[in-house]
This record gives C-alpha cells, structure tokens and sequence, in this order.
C-alpha cells in the first residue's frame, strides 16, 4: 500500500495490521526486564490466578512493533504524545493481537507548512475481537506535496 | 521505607527512585526489537541529527523499572491507564534519568471497600533536571486498615 501522507488522513478511516501472536517466552522475558510482577513472570502463581497477563508496557511496544507495518513510514515524523491509554481486559500467552488505527483528527501545523498534525485511536484486540488495550496518538506528520495545499485546506488554524 | 498504602497517600506530595543510567547497547537493542527507526538504532545517521534518541516506548519502560524501587509494591493492584504521556525532549545514551511521582488525587472504590482509586503523575528527568517524560498513572491501591476507614474518609463518592 503506498504511504499514508496529511492529505491522505481521513477522519474515520480505519487501518488494520496483521495479527501479532504472543509468545510466552517473550512475555516473560520483557517482564522479567522491565515490570516483574508475580502475574507476569511466575507461571505457578499465575496459574492460581486464571494464567500470566501480559504487562501493559509490553502491549504499548507490541503496538509499537506493528505500528512499523502501517503504511506511514515515511509521513510520520514523530509522536507528540499519548492519551486515554486504557488496559480493557487482560492480554495472555497464545492471543494473537491485531492492531487498528482511526484516524480522528488533522490540522495544519502553525508553525511549519510542510507538516501537520493528527491524532488516531490505536486499539490491540485479540482473536476473539475484544480490544485488549487503546489510546490516542498525536503525531507530526509530513505533507506529501506541501507547496501545493492551500493552507485552509486540511484545517490550518 | 515503609510501603505507601492508601490511607498515606497525599495529593502534592512526591517521592523520587535513584537514577537510572541509559546504557546505549540497551537503547539500540530496545528499538531494534519495538521501534526501529533510525534515530533510535543507526549511529551513523543519528550523528548527523543530534545523537541516538531513546524511543518513547523505552523512555516508559525504563519509567515503569523504577516504579519496582519505589514503596508501592504490596499496595499497588493494577494500573486503570494512562493519561497525558508527552515526550518533552530527547533522551540520549548515558542520560541519567530519575522517577519522581507526585501523588495528584484519591478515591475509596465505589464497588470494594480494600481499596481505592490513585492518580499520580510521573515524571522523568535528566541530570541537568529536564523533564523528558511524563504522565498521569491511575491505580488500584489498597487500603493498610480497610476495616478501620470510615467509608467516607479519602473522599469516597
């Protein structure tokens, strides 16, 4: 698919990545480095506890990871921040995670033409559909042909 | 010290871990497993725009190590999500970054009288004090006494 540039975001649109398996080992091993807590890492006190969960952060750069599949390679030049970052329902070993973007919202920069800035709601859901984790991602992105947009157009303000 | 449950939480107060040393092997290996983009992974590039970056994912995993210094561990149930994460300036290998956390705001649990709901904001510093990172984090914590705390004691509603 070709790349997603600023005129391209339609608010609304909606974009899906290829399902991601959780593996255990990976699991594990990201927790055990970054957020070792008993529901994560320990596979017989998890089990009393209906099985490891996968950390929140894990699933934050799992997102990451399949973020690298979308088609905005070339048109996002970095991320302004996170919102409403919500944990709906725990993520185990074996789920396969698929990603999807909406976008939600555009506007011209003020301060540089070349560029504008958009928010999109990424949700992971597992394979039975249910969203796992969500947030909102704000993003500077590039114009594909700035010098031909108008600068009313797309919403500069 | 002592473990902060729920009846010590103070809005305005703040609590602070030790350092934490950004090694530039685990910054590459971080991106080129989560966030591979070149200003987190290739040297060569980076050096012509400022230095390696440290992705936002590892600037909140790093974040999320040194909540496991802090005295949360028996307290803290799970995390409800985040709110406002923004990336303030780049970090770099060998930043020195410190967690501090100010507690922002309490609540009893409407539905289970052990614990509460907490929010506290996170924030990431370099040794020059800079702020690189932050965010709101809401969470389940426990009460220390939840047989002794009047029900409408820490704001209830």
């Amino acid at each position: 698919m070709d790349d997603i540039f600023f005129e391209d975001v339609i608010p609304g649109a909606t974009i899906r990545t290829q399902p991601y398996l959780l593996p255990e080992h990976e699991l594990i091993s990201f927790a055990a480095a970054w957020d070792p807590m008993p529901l994560h890492i320990d596979k017989a006190f998890a089990s009393e506890h209906g099985g490891l969960t996968a950390p929140g952060i894990y699933l934050l750069a799992v997102k990451m990871r399949l973020v690298h599949s979308l088609p905005v390679q070339r048109s996002v030049i970095a991320s302004l921040g996170y919102d409403e970052v919500r944990f709906h329902r725990p993520a185990r070993p074996g789920d396969e995670l698929t990603l999807e973007l909406e976008w939600t919202a555009k506007r011209r920069s003020r301060s540089q033409s070349d560029r504008g800035i958009v928010t999109g709601r990424f949700s992971l859901s597992n394979a039975a559909g249910e969203v796992v984790m969500s947030h909102l991602d704000t993003v500077l992105m590039r114009l594909r042909h700035p010098e031909s947009l108008p600068e009313g157009e797309g919403g500069r303000r």
